[in-house]
């Protein structure tokens, strides 16, 4: 069935039935908790609470994020979602609310915009994030454009906790959670047409099409008073270099020590660690802080490695090769409007 | 010169700049005030505050919502931002941060982007909106999201007044801010290709490419503790039905009460009203509430209009046409997937 068989309003109708919620709202229903005016008003009403809210918004494009063809749609609605609460994640607060934009050929089979909630449901519901409303627009090309809320606790003192990028300080050490390079390994076999022939495979291409981003290392990090965080979504060194140019440090990073998964290295080898380095998309966090707080989250259970150091010099990026020599990356990293391929 | 030539992030810094905006910002830079983190972040952080947050999003796709070669890009950027600015009135609250994100071909001009931002913030000066980041993508085409935050004040007894669909009551009047059907009137001009021959003429097509959101209406309502308002966006008929349905309440308009401008009768004569009733986009605001409050708020200086009673009886909309009987509409109204035409 076609999106223009069924209209705008006849949709909506469906999308919202996936995640458990009566579309128009029933009259004398009430807001869900935390909301005073819920879906199917002119704009979601949150009630008032005492922490800060934060608030992001990321876009997939088809064709341009994904093929079509290539990813299910519930992954991408999965990836929709994810690629949001990984910011969230990234200030250190919890994801709350999510605004949903599709825009849709008409000819769009109402079947697949049914998986794509269905994918974004499953994301939701492994992060707490409710659907807040949204809108949906006829469009040439299918996008989904995700604008998500998150809540940030106060802290004892009653101050906001907040992780952001310009807090890196000489004296702090770098970490990293998870593995990285996982997603790019995944694309790569994605683009090359390969399948998930071995388990190891099928681990990476499920790190790139589903990645799961790490509310629990930004929350704790920043409970913790670890003040300096971000995502890896656009490569470790490039990442990086956003941090040192935020916060005006020097960072030294070990290549070496860089975090990699047996799936990664049995798959692709030496080249593991290059794709750990400039490949994109791991959604792990890097944080900067004290070296005592890493260990102290280590001893918690969080999977993080110290990979390097902040310190004192001008503002620049040394990645240091298992040579010992420094290892050197072009201007490059990912740009939408450079770069040739999805 | 095209966006591919400056690449994502030489876009960003230039349009930051229409925005006064320094980007990436300055390391030391304190957050603008009501923020805790700002601009090149993860995410924007909004300080806690003592009311609630309301929240929208809306999208305009060329082709779709407007034709490049027939609406300016300072126009269509007045308009992306003005649609979610109307949404928050509609809920009786302030318009505060905008995250912008932005669908564009590679080879976007540069100067049309300007354009576009130079637009945006016109509006957001008006409104005193102020932008809050966003995305930037590359998409075969060109497509505009915003999401908008608004914060709505507590009452005097703490309780935050919000206007919503859902609070019509029998008893209450029906009011609308300003008048209706200049934004299809101005629409139609354009679509024949009339251009601005006249003054009235010019005022439609103003109307239409450039709304002018009651933020004034809907905060001052929302004091005076009237409850119910949407904005008419869809045309006063649907936008009638959607009040019908969420507060589950029998509405009836006098159609000869329907606030007409000077301009609109002029250029259409006897077709001016039908206009009024079914054409979209005026982004005023409709409101229920008591008759006394309304007198208060026009005496107040606001142009509003009591256009009929929201009386007992089962759920409907009877529109009372010039001659006495009821006005008869198709189940029609705005629709997405169905209608045809930008």
């Amino acid at each position: 069935m076609r999106v223009s068989e069924i209209g705008e309003f006849g949709l909506i109708r469906l999308l919202c039935r996936e995640f458990g919620i009566e579309y128009p709202p029933p009259a004398g229903q009430t807001p869900r908790s935390g909301l005073l005016v819920d879906i199917g008003d002119d704009a979601l009403a949150m009630a008032p609470h005492s922490g800060a809210t934060v608030w992001t918004t990321d876009t997939l494009v088809a064709g341009m994020h994904f093929l079509p063809g290539r990813t299910s749609w519930r992954n991408t609605g999965w990836k929709a979602i994810a690629v949001n609460v990984s910011d969230i994640a990234a200030m250190g607060a919890m994801p709350a609310f999510a605004l949903v934009t599709l825009c849709l050929p008409s000819d769009f089979c109402v079947e697949d915009a049914i998986e794509l909630y269905r994918g974004m449901k499953e994301c939701c519901d492994s992060y707490a994030v409710r659907l807040g409303g949204g809108d949906i627009v006829r469009s040439p090309v299918f996008a989904v454009t995700v604008a998500l809320s998150g809540l940030a606790a106060p802290d004892a003192d009653g101050k906001t906790a907040l992780l952001s990028r310009r807090a890196a300080r000489p004296g702090d050490v770098v970490a990293v959670s998870g593995a990285l390079g996982d997603s790019a390994g995944g694309l790569e076999l994605l683009q090359s047409g390969a399948g998930p022939d071995d388990e190891s495979r099928s681990r990476l291409i499920e790190a790139h099409e589903r990645p799961r981003p790490r509310v629990d290392v930004g929350r704790r990090a920043a409970e913790l008073d670890i003040r300096c965080g971000m995502d890896v979504s656009d490569g470790l060194v490039q990442d990086l270099g956003h941090i040192v140019n935020a916060s005006k440090v020097c960072i030294r990073i070990d290549a070496g020590r860089v975090p990699l998964s047996q799936e990664l290295r049995r798959t692709y080898g030496e080249k593991a660690i290059d794709l750990a380095l400039t490949g994109g998309e791991d959604y792990q966090l890097l944080l900067c802080g004290r070296r005592a707080l890493f260990e102290r989250l280590v001893v918690e259970g969080l999977d993080l490695t110290i990979i390097g150091e902040v310190i004192e010099g001008q503002p620049r990026l040394e990645v240091i090769g298992p040579d010992g020599r420094e290892m050197a990356f072009g201007a490059g990293g990912w740009d939408h409007f450079r770069s040739g391929e999805p």
